[in-house]
């Protein structure tokens, strides 16, 4: 609070205000921008990440070196290192995003009223999206675009880590914006590492930002949830859970839970708890473990999993809340479908669970009482992705439950207004 | 923020915290609950409040003598009174309610993938919603039946003024939960008028509260936006334009106008200003002035309008600004559509606005561009009412452009969930 008030008075407090002034009109010349305007934008913003490849790839090494001095994890190293594919694959992204239906204008629902009124629900765009993110250089790609195409103006600020890299695809990005007339503060991005940036504008500036959207890791998305005096969509972690049923096919069951966890351990649709139905743990339980173990994956679980194999190490309580992201999983018998009902509820993250069962009683009951944002019946949670759904490319998943639930593609970056057509309507006192 | 952390260790935080872990548990349980067993509870609570006027009026008249003694508004005043048919009117309005269909469970869409996982959206309750509200009684019934015909558990925190008859209609409330086996808490009161409970409520029951609702003035909300920690539905002011095109029936203008600002000129779906194209100054403007002056409405006006008649009173660029929820109205000319489109974007609120034309490009331009959640076309901005637009009754309506804009009904106070149902599908690498 402090910070912010101290902000305000501030260079930086005046800097973000003049941001804010330029994103608000920009959406309002990009509400109305048509879809051919803005796809033209799109692909040529892919063609200039073609164009310039070599300066971003410079960009990013200079991004790299200073990461790698710093001695940073590999895992963030590796988020953070871009190289031709990485870059082609950017421009590939962008190019995917031309392909979807514009979603502005989208009529959503429409009827008339016995009075003759006759309403329609049209979708809008949000207007301006404030979007925090780490250290991948593509997010300022990707989320640049969605926001354009859903006809929203963007304020980016990446992590500063990335900041050679992001400024080289923003660049990018406005070049695209001026070749196809549109403004070029419709995708703006924050040109300081300052920290206190990300306080002001989450603290300072809703009259200018209509939503926030962190995309990191659970102390960016509490920080952020902490700070906002903005609407956030955001998503905490993805606790994931399978559920093998007694009723599932042994088989599919391997298959199911092996993709959850080891397909990408990285992501946040990959399960973390494995649970099984302890009416199973002597045909069922053996199999999944050894199948983890054999795929190299690390197992924590309870008294049924260690007796399945001895080389399950136990788990402590602290367990059954951790998201690993990593080849580990853990693993725990329960009574039945009511069984990983109560586990899930208590544990689970409302992110993404699945059962495994034949029995279509035990899968819609599972299906009706999980309260999450997605959850499968016989299929892998790592289909926890806008792409996989058919929605496009995705900002990011959702576990809240205000505007968007689950992935977040275009359309969610929407709002909407009525409008309704009367021949001279009053209403009656 | 001190405030709340006060709080947090004291007497007034353990009971706060307290209310959300029973609100949460009851929402559980609510999720759940059939259409019947919320409808038969709803049908119960009308009947109660009949059964039970007495004593309702009795508490109310406790209330009004206190509000009366503290020399209040006759406004305020008129709107904590009750009296037999106003509790008439909250039963049959819980009656309606019990009409709507269940916007639990509904799917909202369905497809399937071409690896055959078959995908819903379904739509679930949002959670535990936080109701804020003033002097009106009413709403505690009213509120607290949306939110449970919507399958949410609410917590009500009203006006102090109205305290003792909030009270008596909540008593009725729970006891036709308790009837029909639903969860007491599913409908919870405040039980105090401590100010702090407020500020409790908004920033220290994140994990309880999933979204807060506040129904009264300016300055509760804008003290419900400041300090929330929580999502926010709410609606800031509706400062309503009625723009009359040069190309408007003069007789239709006349009309409309009349009845959007003289209707009830108390809600927030009144005209507050009238903008007429300065095109047609000689002939529409004198006639449309003259009217409202004749239904004794005051009228603030620029040059043109002050020249149309002499009982016009010159507006200051304040009026613009100014939801007079009163029989007064700024006047102005502008230069065509863009005219209003200009003056709405810098002085409207983004809640409703009309244009009166038989132009259809102007009529599409005007539907189009201005970005307020309700836009009308030849009819009375009175209808800026979930009744009016067939949503049965509404909670408020929102003026954010996050999860809900316009009216706010039962399917608004609904979030959604994806079931995803496979034979075994795994996502491939």
């Amino acid at each position: 609070m402090s910070n912010t008030t101290q902000a305000a008075g501030s260079k930086l407090g005046a800097m973000m205000d003049a941001i804010g002034v330029a994103a608000k009109r920009a959406a309002g010349v990009l509400a109305h921008a048509s879809s051919a305007n803005k796809n033209q934008a799109l692909a040529r913003a892919a063609a200039g990440l073609r164009r310039d490849a070599d300066s971003i790839l410079a960009a990013n090494s200079v991004d790299v070196k200073a990461a790698a001095e710093r001695e940073v994890s590999a895992a963030l190293l590796d988020r953070l290192r871009l190289d031709a594919d990485r870059v082609e694959a950017m421009a590939q992204a962008l190019e995917a995003i031309v392909d979807l239906p514009d979603p502005v204008g989208r009529v959503m629902q429409e009827w008339s009223r016995p009075n003759g009124l006759h309403i329609q629900r049209v979708a809008v765009p949000l207007g301006v999206i404030g979007i925090i993110y780490e250290s991948r250089p593509n997010v300022t790609a990707d989320a640049g675009a969605l926001c354009l195409k859903s006809g929203n103006a963007v304020i980016l600020r990446g992590g500063s880590e990335s900041h050679h890299s992001s400024t080289a695809i923003h660049a990018v990005l406005t070049a695209a914006l001026a070749e196809s007339d549109l403004p070029v503060t419709a995708i703006q991005m924050i040109p300081t590492t300052d920290r206190a940036a990300v306080g002001y504008l989450l603290g300072a500036m809703s009259d200018y930002v209509d939503v926030v959207v962190p995309r990191g890791g659970k102390s960016l998305i509490a920080r952020v949830q902490r700070d906002a005096r903005v609407p956030v969509i955001g998503h905490l972690e993805g606790l994931c859970h399978v559920y093998v049923d007694a009723g599932a096919d042994r088989s599919m069951a391997c298959e199911i839970v092996l993709n959850a966890k080891m397909r990408r351990t990285g992501i946040c649709g990959a399960a973390e708890t494995l649970l099984v139905d302890r009416k199973v743990r002597d045909t069922h339980l053996p199999l999944l473990v050894s199948a983890l173990l054999q795929a190299g994956c690390e197992l924590r679980g309870d008294a049924d999993a260690q007796a399945a194999d001895a080389r399950v190490l136990p788990a402590t309580e602290e367990d059954w809340y951790r998201e690993y992201l990593d080849a580990v999983i853990s693993v725990r018998t329960v009574e039945g479908v009511a069984g990983a009902l109560e586990h899930i509820a208590a544990y689970g993250s409302g992110h993404t669970d699945a059962i495994v069962t034949d029995d279509p009683v035990a899968a819609e009951r599972f299906l009706k009482e999980v309260d999450s944002a997605i959850v499968l019946h016989n299929a892998s949670t790592q289909f926890a992705d806008g792409g996989e759904f058919g929605m496009g490319a995705e900002i990011g998943i959702s576990t809240g439950r205000i505007h968007a639930r689950g992935p977040v593609g275009v359309e969610q970056l929407t709002s909407y207004k009525y409008c309704v057509r009367g021949s001279g309507q009053v209403r009656p006192t």
